[in-house]
C-alpha cells in the first residue's frame, strides 16, 4: 500500500480508538491483512472516478482500503456540494469503511452537513426471517457546530452492534430477549450462541438497512445480499458499497447563524429534566468527542492481545513497531 | 384554498388511507381545519422558490398546506435530479406534511430514489430525557421496482407512534413498559397516561429525529424545537420543515436491471426461514401496497366517528357530502 494511502487509514482507525470506538480502531488492522491475503482488499487500488456530473460522482473504489476510498468520496460529494449546493458520491466495490463518523465529521468542519451509508455483507436478521438477511448498515449524519462542536450521529441498524454481542460473549453475561438469534436463526439469550443481532425496532431497522442496500449497491450494480443471502458462509467475499451525501449550509443561510443554532438546540436538550438512570444527556458525538479529548491527552488504552497481535502482524511484515510498554 | 391545492391536499389524505394508513387519512380534516382557523395554515399560501440553483431549491411554503409544498418539493427535486443526478428541495414554514410515503412513492414512479423527512414540534422524549424535546420525525426512503412494484420505507423514529398509543388508549389495553412517558415525564404502562412516545432504540431514534430537525429546520432557518422545548404547550403554533432528495437512477446504471435486482433482493428476502410468530417476511411498504390493492376495490372503511365529524365540518362549510351509507 502507498505510503498516503497506508497513513489515510492508520488515520480513520486511530481516530476510532481516539473516539473510543475501539471496536472500528486498530484491531481491525489484522484482520485488514487477511482481507489482503483473501484478495478482497487490493493495497494497490486507486478509487477511479465513473460517472461526475456538476452534483454527483460514481467512485469505483476497484477494492481499495475502505478508509481511501470513503475519504475520496467524501471529499467529491464537499466538492460538488460548494458547486451545485448538494453533492452526492456512491462508491462502489469498496471493503470495510470503519467508522462512517470520521468522514462526515471532517465534512462538518468543511461548513457542509453530511450523510454516510454504507452496505455490506448480511450479518443482521431481517424482521420476521430467522437469518441474516440484511447488514447492520451504518449511517451518520453530521453538522457543524457552535461553542459546543459539531454533533454527529453514527449508528447501525441494529437493536444492538455485532461489538457489543462480542463484549457479552467475553464477559459470560447473558443478554436480554429480543437482541439476537443463534447460527440456526434460533432466539437466544446465551452470550456464546448469540451470533446475529436483531434489527433496531423491528420492521424500521432492518427496513433502514434494506433501503440502504438499494441506495448504495443496487445503484452502483453491485448488489451484495442477493448475491450472498442463502450461500454458504464460507466461499464470501468481504465488500461493501456506499454513499456520501453533503449540503452546503451557506447556500441555504447564514453559516454562523447555523452555528448559533445548533448550540442552542444542544442546550436546550441537555437542560432537561432528566432519566434517574442518566448521568447527563448528551449530544449525538458528544461521549465520542469527550473520549477523543481525553484519549488525545492521555494515550490510548490498548488490550494487550490487541498490542500483541499487532506486533506479530509488524514482526512478520519485517516493518518496525513503537515499544509497546511492558 | 384554491380547487387544485384542495384536490392535492384530498388526494394525499385519501392515499393514506387507501395504504391503510388510517391516522393519516381524512380523519385528519377537522384538525386541518382548526389549523386554518388558528391561522398556522394559511389555505391561500402558495409556497415560493426562494434559493435555486441546478441541484437544489428552497421553498418557502408560507404555512400553506403541507401536501401542496411537499408535492411541489418533490417535484422540484425530480426535475434537479434529471439534471445533476442527485436534487435536493428544503421546504420551509409548512404543516403537517401528511404520509411522506406519498411523494417518495410518487418520485420512484418516475424512475427515482427518493428520500423525503419532516421535523415538527416535539412530541417525543429525547433519550435520556423525562419530557417531549424532539418529534417523531418521519423518514421515508422509496425506489423503483420491477414486477413486485417498488420499495418504500415510511417510518417514524419512536418505538412506537402516538397513533398506536391512541389505540390503546382506546382499547384501555396496558402498552409495554418502555413504550411511553406520561405528561409529567414518568414512565408508565397505562394506556390512558400515556402522553410521550420514548424513541426507538433509545439514543438512535432520538438521534435521528435531532439531526433531521437540524438537516431541515435549522438550514432554511426556521428553527422549531429550540424554540418550543421547556415552553408551555398553549401558545405553540403548529409548524413543520421538510426535505426532499431524489436520485436519479438512470445516471448510474441501466434502470430495467435496477428494477431486477430489488425484485431479485425482495423474493430472497421473502424466502427466508420464518419466524413463526409472523404469517409472512415482508417488504417495507409491501402491505400498504395490498391494503391499497384491496381498498381500491371495496372501499375504504370509515369509523362511524370520523364520518360524523366530516358531515359535520362539510355542513358548517356548506358544501356538499357524498350520502354515507346508515
Amino acid at each position: 500500500m502507498s505510503q498516503p494511502h497506508a497513513a489515510t487509514v492508520a488515520e480513520v482507525l486511530v481516530w476510532a480508538n481516539l473516539r473510543g470506538t475501539d471496536s472500528h480502531g486498530v484491531s481491525r488492522i489484522p484482520r485488514y491483512f487477511e482481507m489482503i491475503e483473501a484478495g478482497d482488499l487490493d493495497p494497490r487500488a486507486e478509487p477511479r472516478l465513473k460517472t461526475e456530473s456538476a452534483a454527483c460522482v460514481l467512485i469505483d473504489a476497484n477494492r481499495a482500503a475502505g478508509p481511501v476510498a470513503m475519504t475520496a468520496a467524501m471529499a467529491a460529494a464537499v466538492a460538488r456540494a460548494k458547486q451545485a449546493g448538494i453533492g452526492l458520491a456512491l462508491v462502489r466495490a469498496t471493503t470495510h469503511t470503519a467508522a462512517l463518523g470520521y468522514y462526515t465529521l471532517k465534512a462538518a468542519g468543511e461548513g457542509v452537513a453530511a450523510i454516510a451509508a454504507s452496505a455490506s455483507i448480511p450479518n443482521m436478521a431481517y424482521h420476521g426471517a430467522r437469518a441474516a438477511a440484511v447488514s447492520t448498515s451504518p449511517l451518520s449524519v453530521a453538522v457543524p457546530g457552535g461553542e459546543l462542536g459539531p454533533v454527529v450521529l453514527d449508528m447501525g441498524s441494529g437493536i444492538v452492534s455485532i461489538g457489543r454481542l462480542v463484549q457479552a460473549r467475553r464477559q459470560g453475561e447473558p443478554i436480554p430477549e429480543g437482541w439476537a438469534l443463534d447460527d440456526a436463526g434460533n432466539p437466544t439469550t446465551d452470550p456464546r450462541r448469540a451470533e446475529i443481532p436483531l434489527p433496531m425496532a423491528g420492521p424500521k431497522g432492518s427496513g433502514l438497512a434494506l433501503m440502504i442496500e438499494c441506495l448504495t449497491s443496487l445503484v452502483v450494480a453491485n448488489p451484495i445480499l442477493a448475491e450472498t443471502v442463502g450461500h454458504p458462509v464460507a466461499g464470501r467475499r468481504h465488500r461493501q458499497n456506499a454513499l456520501a451525501i453533503a449540503i452546503d449550509i451557506a447556500r441555504f443561510g447564514d453559516p454562523g447563524a447555523f452555528a448559533r443554532e445548533v448550540d442552542r438546540l444542544a442546550r436546550t436538550v441537555k437542560a432537561l429534566p432528566r432519566d434517574p438512570a442518566v448521568t447527563e444527556i448528551r449530544m449525538p458525538g458528544e461521549r465520542g468527542a469527550r473520549t477523543c479529548e481525553k484519549r488525545s491527552r492521555d494515550g490510548i488504552p490498548l488490550p494487550r492481545p490487541v498490542c500483541d497481535e499487532l506486533a506479530c502482524a509488524a514482526e512478520k511484515l519485517g516493518v518496525a513497531m513503537f515499544p509497546v510498554p511492558a
